[in-house]
């Protein structure tokens, strides 16, 4: 038996007290957001008419290296953090692997997956602004239920607008928020005009994450007293997820391990972001070398088949520009898509780092993260999230060259959360019934071809 | 903030590495099983027609204290243990308490409970002994998944009846047991002779966790290289289980804090029992003091209603006859009753503790249990499974009596599960539709009618 635990939990003193903001760090700065009507970089005034004053501060703040994580938020923290870095010793046998393998499991609370550090800040910030509610939208649910928690927890109304076939596909979730007191609506709906818009263009419509971003939106600035959260893309949710990156980062270096390969899940960048950033902080300021490798859908290719341009962030265009690799704010993945990570977009600040090279990106098709998802459940003991288990797709390949090449790598992915709520999707794969899609070229030129004009 | 942490880790080194057997402290040991042939105490040799040989040891021996942990079971628990020990700050705000409460969470595990316990132990024995796979029922399913995670570990075939009503209500969990390789059948089934017979005499039934036993172990005994197991009420699932009372008592001593109070959820008695195992030790031994209270559904009231006698542990009256508090084996929960705990008997060794006046019994409804699930997940982050809540219920009442008394009374509970995949009885609360029922007098008296007259 090896000296270094299954589990490495650091201690509640050993937590981070600050969250960590890669832009400080970056040279060359993310691009701004820009008014989609003046397309002038979006002035704090503009954008607290959307967000929570503090919110917009830290998603136009991009010099200061670290911010405090105020107190309320860290009590919070600890009611399920710090989260465990395991060492896979029952994966690396299966595998019969030479390399190290490490995960960094975000699922162990009720929410099921890493995006509850973000719900608990932007909650915090909304009811210390002495808001009356917030307004999101999910898709496969994870964000949705941990921003239910995080408000019932402080004490705010919580209105969600799930993508349509997520809330047909997974009735479930729908409870555990409405347990918390959330009011859940499918998206489009018809209780916004945004969304009795898109109904009538795309009658039928399964709905995207896109779509129900527009329809929060226009929920947000139409009441009194609300404010819209976003639980992936923006910057300021980064900077929360960067408490991932720095447990991590505490955990290894807690036992001296040095991480060779950091590998993460990609849909709009919160959970990929947040794991590496205080990695891509030493590449940038030139102290360490590490390969991170940026995993996404095949049926949504952001990073590996956008492009780098403005687009709009929801497909109502009533959100700000930003500057992302992008398949086009019109983009809906196909229908037999399961695994989550369904987003048009990826944030500026990941899509920045890949642009710079700090990352790599690398697309996956869903049986073979669906049959990663299973072998890992086996032997590990944890059902994965399908958008984890992207990364656990890449992990098993990379520790697989590593057997024929004998090297012993210490690989690093997150796992970021459970698969509870997935159980449609995985019977349709242990039924062998699901398929593979990879969109076409000039499926994907539709959606770039309304790219807005900038510059 | 006090120095007590939210959640007290203990270390892998600090894991116990022996089960405790409280049978070994009973000075009046519990009633052993008999063969319901003769009437007479079951030998080793009959026992191990039905169970793993060393686990029918496990089953007789009630004068070890201790028994190895063997290193393979160490290592998977390793995968998922220690479990927290969980301060429960926010849940003592929220009740303006002057007590302490801590939970004992076994949930952060892919089978959603402290089930994996004994799971893990009763497939490494299956495998040692070379079988080919084994055989069980399974209830709300926690069991029949925690079963099937340790069949795929140890690579053993795993055959689950379901309790009908269960199958019915959770389909999800159906298909997290195949994605771990199982065979899940709907019980009564007609599969098997005594599901078939069962299925006639009862048209329509919704099922039992009784008549799930005699299918499995009918299952069991008549395919070559199988046997049976069971989730809980043997003597030997409690031995496993009593890793949570270790753990427990070291996390507790670890900070120098004694508990007054320990409350459980008992269906069968497997967590009940374990987690109590080490504090009702001390108790037979003179050594220390306890309030310890089983809490039990007000629809299914094995202690609180029952009767202390031989029965069958099984419906179609094939497995041997144990003492316990029961109200019956032909008892079947009102079909409106959804949280779990529905065995009509309870663990011998909880029985003949409960005789001995070691713990008391509370019985509780089930509006009131869901009501507590809410609260406390709302406030401390974590959906608890229905089972689970019943313990919560009563922590509550007693935190409640805490703060007109002003006591500041160590309250400890066993958090057993998360309810992920009881969103329907969820729902059913959350729609105002759950109602509760109490047996009559009348009812239970049927079916105690019909105990086996022994003696």
């Amino acid at each position: 038996m090896s000296t270094i635990p299954y589990k490495i939990y650091l201690e509640e003193s050993e937590m981070p007290t600050q969250w960590y903001n890669v832009r400080g760090d970056m040279k060359k700065k993310p691009a701004p957001l820009l008014n989609p009507g003046t397309l002038q970089p979006m002035t704090i005034d503009e954008l607290s008419g959307v967000f929570c004053r503090e919110l917009a501060e830290q998603e136009l703040d991009d010099t200061s290296r670290f911010i405090d994580i105020p107190e309320e938020i860290r009590n919070f923290y600890r009611m399920y953090r710090p989260s465990p870095l395991v060492r896979a010793y029952c994966f690396e046998e299966k595998l019969q692997t030479p390399a190290h393998i490490y995960y960094k499991f975000e699922g162990n609370n009720t929410s099921g997956s890493h995006k509850l550090n973000s719900a608990i800040a932007q909650a915090y910030y909304a009811k210390k602004q002495g808001l009356k509610g917030v307004t999101t939208e999910t898709g496969a649910g994870q964000w949705g239920t941990a921003l239910s928690m995080a408000c019932s927890y402080f004490d705010l109304d919580c209105q969600v607008y799930m993508v349509k076939v997520s809330y047909e596909q997974k009735p479930f979730r729908r409870e555990v928020m409405r347990t918390y007191g959330a009011k859940v609506t499918p998206s489009p709906s018809m209780e916004t005009e945004v969304g009795r818009r898109i109904n009538q263009e795309f009658p039928g419509t399964t709905g995207s994450l896109g779509c129900a971003i527009s329809e929060a939106v226009e929920a947000a600035t139409t009441q009194e007293g609300y404010r819209y959260v976003l639980g992936s893309v923006l910057s300021q949710v980064l900077l929360h997820q960067s408490v991932i990156g720095l447990e991590t980062k505490a955990a290894l270096d807690k036992y001296g391990i040095k991480a060779d390969m950091i590998i993460g899940c990609a849909g709009g960048g919160s959970n990929l972001g947040g794991l590496i950033s205080p990695f891509a902080g030493e590449i940038l300021r030139g102290e360490n070398q590490y390969e991170i490798i940026a995993v996404e859908p095949a049926s949504c290719p952001s990073l590996t088949r956008g492009r780098y341009a403005y687009d709009f962030c929801d497909t109502g265009k009533v959100c700000p520009l930003a500057k992302m690799y992008t398949l086009g704010s019109g983009f809906i993945p196909s229908a037999n898509h399961a695994g989550g990570l369904r987003y048009h977009g990826m944030s500026s600040v990941v899509s920045e780092l890949y642009d710079q090279g700090i990352l790599k990106a690398r697309s996956v098709e869903q049986t073979s993260v669906f049959e990663a998802a299973e072998m890992f459940a086996r032997v590990e003991g944890i059902l994965p999230a399908p958008e984890s288990s992207h990364a656990i797709r890449v992990a098993i390949d990379e520790a697989l060259k590593c057997k024929e090449t004998g090297e012993e790598k210490n690989i690093v992915f997150g796992l970021t959360g459970t698969g509870y709520f997935d159980m449609v999707a995985y019977q349709k794969y242990n039924d062998g019934e699901m398929n593979d899609y990879i969109p076409t070229d000039e499926e994907l030129n539709v959606a770039l071809s309304k790219l807005p004009k900038v510059e």
